[in-house]
C-alpha cells in the first residue's frame, strides 16, 4: 500500500496535526511526518513534493495557518492528491488559512478539510487509498459503524439525563 | 477503473459543473452525471450514495450552492472520496456554499476545492484514480507540462505586446 | 397539544440545548430530546424526521454547528415547521452554522434563530403551537408581561446605583 | 383558518415578496401585504403587531433590508410567529440585513430564512399553520412530491443532454 | 444646557456604557441613564423617544448588541441626533450590533460609533451640544490638548525604555 | 445658523455625495462642498478642519471609500462633530471603508452613516443644528410626516396591485 | 539603477497590471514584465525569484487573485522586497488574494497593497529604489505636487458646478 | 546608512511593536521608536512625516490598529517606503486595522505587512535598505540559512518523537 505524507509547516502545528497520525495508525496505514515550510525551505519542500510519488506516496497531508500557500506549493509540483489543512492561527480564525488553501487555479485542486480538521484529513487520505483496496475499505465502513454505535451509547445516556431532570 | 460520479443539486449547476464532465472526458475516464438534492430528494440521494462503491463509483464530486449539504449527505452515506464543488449563488458570493461544504465534522471529511470550481474537482478526482494507475498519473504529468507550455506561449506574446508599448 | 422535538448533532451541544428544554418545560409543552447527527447516523435521522409527525410531533428543533447540515436534513425529510439554532464552534464563532443553517433552497425552508439561541428556539416553538391554542398564546403574554417587570426592577436598581455615583 | 400577513419595509421589497404572495395563493391560504416601515412609520408597524393576533393573523412575515428592523419590531409587539426575510440590498450581499433579523435577544425570536427567501417564508408559515390542520399538510406533502418529479423530469432532460455530448 | 440620554438595551451593556457617564460628568453635562429595550420594552422605548425632545434632552446615545434595533427605534420616534453604540456580544465580534446599527435607510440616520465606544458616544454628545455653546467647545479643545500632553508623556517613556535597551 | 462643511475625497464621489447637498437646501441650510483628500491634499485638508468653527461651520460631513480616512482626519483637527459617510468602491463593497470610518479611537469619534448614505449624513448634521433650532426641529418633523405621508400612499398603491392580482 | 520585475500569475492580469508598467515608464524606472505561475510553473517561478538579485533587479512586483500564493513564492525564494498586489477574482472580492498575500509567517514579508492596486505597486517599487536615489525622490515629491494640482482644479469644477446649481 | 522611523499610535502597541525593534538591531540597523498619533497628535505625526527624509530615515514603520490611518497618514506626508502593521485590537481581530491599512488610494500606498507582523515589517525594512547595500543584503541570506537550519532541527525533533509514538 502506498505511504502518506503529513507535511506541517511549523512544529506548533504539531498538536493538531497529530490527530491525523494517531488516525493513519489505527487504520494501519503506514505514513511519514515532517516539518516543510512553504517559505521558510521552499526549495526542500518543491523536492518533496516533486519526488512523492517514486518514493512510494499515494496521499500528501498539509497543514499550514495563515497565507497557508503549503498543500498549493505541493500541489504545484506534483499530481498526488494533496488534501489541505487550514490551522488556526492568531488571527481571522483560520478563514485566511481557508481561503489561501481552497481558492486554488484552475489545473491545481487542493482537497480542503475544515479548519484544524486533522482527523478528516486522515480519514481522506484513507478514503483516497482504499478507491483500490477493498479491506480498507471495509476498515472505514466499520468506523461509521462504530460512530453510530458511540450516538446511541450518547443518546442513551442522555435519555437518563433528561429522565433525571 | 472506477466511474466518477458527478451529482448536482440543481440543473442550474449545470453550465459550471459541465467544465467537469469535460475534464474527465479528456482524461479517458468514464462518469455519470446527476441532478439529486440532498434536500428535495433527500431519499434518491442518500439510495444513491450507499450504493455508489457497489456501483463501479470510485470517487463522488457534489456541486451546490448557498446551504451546500449535497457533498456532506453524500459523504454521510458513503465513506468513498466525496469532492465537494461549492456553488456561487445569488448571495454571499459563494462564502455560505464554501463554509457549508468544508466545514464537515469529524470522522466525515468532504474534500473541498474552490468556490464553482468544477475544473479542479474533475483533476482531483484523476488524481485519486491515478494513485493506483500510473498510467492515469502519467497523464496527469502530461497535463502539467502542457499548461507550463500554455505559459510560456501568453509570456512569450507579453514580450512582443511589451515591446510594442 | 403536539410534541415538541429536539435533536442535537453531538451531546456537546448539550449544555446549550438545555435551555430549550428548560424553556419547553416552563411552559408546559411536552418535548423530546435526542441525539441524531446528520452526518454519523443520517438513516436514523431521516427516519426520525419522516416519521415525526405521525409520532404527534408538531415542532422540531435542530442545533448544529460548523456544516450544519441537521435543521436542513430534517426540514428534507418532513413537512413539519423546522426551527434550527446554529452552534458556535471552535472556527468562524458560528458564522459557518448560522449559513449553513439559514441558506435554504427554495421549497425547504428552515427556522433559524440566532447563534446559540436555544431558549429562542423554545420560545418560537411554543409561539407555533400557540397559533391554535389560545391557553398556551396567553402565557406567552403573560412572558412578555414578566420581561417586562425585570426589566423596570434592573431600571430602578440602576437609577439607585447612578444616585450613589 | 388564520390569516399571514405579509409586510415588506419598502415598495421596492415587492418584486421579491409577491413570491410568498404567489405560494401562500397556491396553498389556499388567505393573506394580507402591507407596507409598514420600522423606521418610517413605527407607530403604525406597532400598532399592527399589536392587534395581529386579534384581527385573525396566525403567522407574520416580514420582509427588510440592511438595518432590518421589521421582523424584529414585529416580534417585540406580538407573541405570533414572525418571519423574517433578510433582503439583499445595494451594500453587503444581504449579510447586514441578516445578522439584523437573525441575532434576536434572548425571549423574542425573529424565524428567519434565507437573504430574498419571500417563497421560503410562504412555506414556512404554511408549515405552521398546518401543525394543527391536516388537509394543509398533506398539501405540503404533495407539494414535495411534486419537486421530486420536477428533478426526476430534469435529471431525464440531462441524461439526454449527456448522451448526446 | 440640554440633557443627555443614555439608553442601553440590558444591565449587562451597563460596565461598558459607564464610561460614557464619566465622560460626561466630566464635561458637566447633565444626562440621565435608562434601561429600555427594543424588544422587550418596546412601548416604553417609543414613548420615551417621542417626548425625548420635549422632555429636555438634545441628543440620544443607544447602546445596543446583537440584532441592535434599539438606537434605530429611538431615531424612528424622535428626530433628535441618536448615538449608536454596537455591543459586542456572545457571536460575531461586534460585526452584527455595527451592521444593525449603522445600516440605516433612507431620512432616519443613526450616528454610529465603533464597537464598544461609549467613551467615543459621549464625546460625539458633546461635540453636539457644543456647536451652539462656545464654553463646552473650549473644554474639547482642552481635552485634546491634554491627549496631546499625555502622548508626549508616553513618548518621554517609551525613549527611556529604549535607551535601557 | 452655522453652516455645514460637506467634505469629499475624490470627485467620483460627488454623484452620490450630491444627494447630500440636495437635501440641506431642502432644509434651507447653508452648505459649502469641497474636495479634499486626507492623502493627497493632507495638509490642506487639516488647515480646514482645524479652521472650520472659526469660519462658521457647525458640522463637517466627510465622504471617502477604500481606507477612508477622511472623516478622521477631521475628527483628529477639530472638535466639531464629523460625520462619516463609508463610499462603497470597488472592491469589498464597502466594508473596507465602513471598518476605517467607524473603528476610531477614544477620544475622537466620527459619526458614522450607512454605507453610501449621503442623504442621511444630511439628515444627521440637520438634527445637530436642530439641537438649538426648535424652526428646524419642525422642519424635521414635518419631513417625518410627509415619509409616513408618501408610504401610506405606497400603502394604498400595493392594496390595488393585490386587488387586481 | 536596478530593475524592476514585474510578475503576474496569469495573462488575464494584465489589463489591471499593465498600470504599473505604465507608471514605472513615467518614472523612468527600468522594468522587465512576466508571467510565472506559483502553480503552473513552480520551478520557473522560482529560479526566477533566486536569480532576481544577482540579474539587476532591486525590487519584485506580484499580482495574483485567489489562493494568491505568487508573492509568497518569491519571497520565499530571494530576499529582494516583494511587493504583492491581490487580484479581485470571481468569487470573494479580493479578500481572498488580500489574506492569501499578506498574512505571511514571520521572517518573509510581502509588501500588500491595496485589491488591483497595481499602480500604487509600482510607486512603492518606486519608493524603495528612491531610497537611495535622490533624484528618483525628487520626482516622487513633483508627483505630489501635480497630485495637489489636480484635486485643486477638481475642486475649481465642483464649485462652478455648485454655482450653477 | 538611512535609519528605520518606528512609529505606533499607541503604547499599548509596545509590546508587539518591541519585536521590530529587536529585529532591527539584530540586523545592525539604527532606528528610532516615537509614539505619535494620527488622530491625537495629528500635527506632530505629519511634521515627523514630512521631515523624516531629511533627517536621515529611509524607511518608516506604522503600527496601529483599529481604523488605523497612522501608516495611511505617513505616507499622505512623506514619499519613503511606508510599512504599515495592522494591530489586532478588541473588535473584529485586526480585519479593521488590515483594511484600513492596506486599501489606499491610488498614488499613496503602504507596504501592509500581516496582522501583528512587527518583526516582518522590521525584515521588509531590512529588504528595502538592503536593495542598495550588499551587506546588509548578504545579512538576509544569512539569516534564510539559519531558518532553515532551525527547521532542519525541529524537523529531526518531530522524527525522534514519531519513533517514541
Amino acid at each position: 500500500m502506498k505511504k502518506v505524507a503529513i507535511i506541517m509547516g511549523s512544529d506548533s502545528d504539531w498538536p493538531v496535526v497529530k490527530a491525523a497520525c494517531n488516525q493513519l495508525h489505527e487504520y494501519g496505514i503506514e505514513y511519514e511526518a515532517h516539518i516543510l515550510s512553504a517559505h521558510r525551505t521552499p526549495a526542500a519542500a518543491a523536492d518533496f513534493a516533486r519526488n512523492a510519488r517514486a518514493n512510494g506516496f499515494g496521499v500528501v497531508i498539509c497543514a499550514a495557518g495563515m497565507a497557508a500557500h503549503l498543500a498549493g506549493a505541493f500541489a504545484a509540483n506534483c499530481t498526488l492528491p494533496v488534501i489541505g489543512i487550514p490551522m488556526k492561527g492568531g488571527a481571522m480564525d483560520g478563514l485566511d488559512a481557508l481561503l489561501a488553501t481552497v481558492q486554488m487555479p484552475s489545473g491545481i485542486p487542493v482537497a480542503t478539510v475544515a479548519i484544524g480538521g486533522a482527523k478528516n484529513a486522515a480519514v481522506l487520505a484513507t478514503q483516497i487509498l482504499a478507491v483500490s483496496d477493498d479491506a480498507l475499505a471495509a476498515k472505514l465502513d466499520a468506523q461509521r459503524a462504530e460512530m453510530e454505535k458511540q450516538i446511541a451509547e450518547k443518546q442513551a445516556r442522555l435519555q437518563k439525563e433528561l429522565a433525571a431532570l
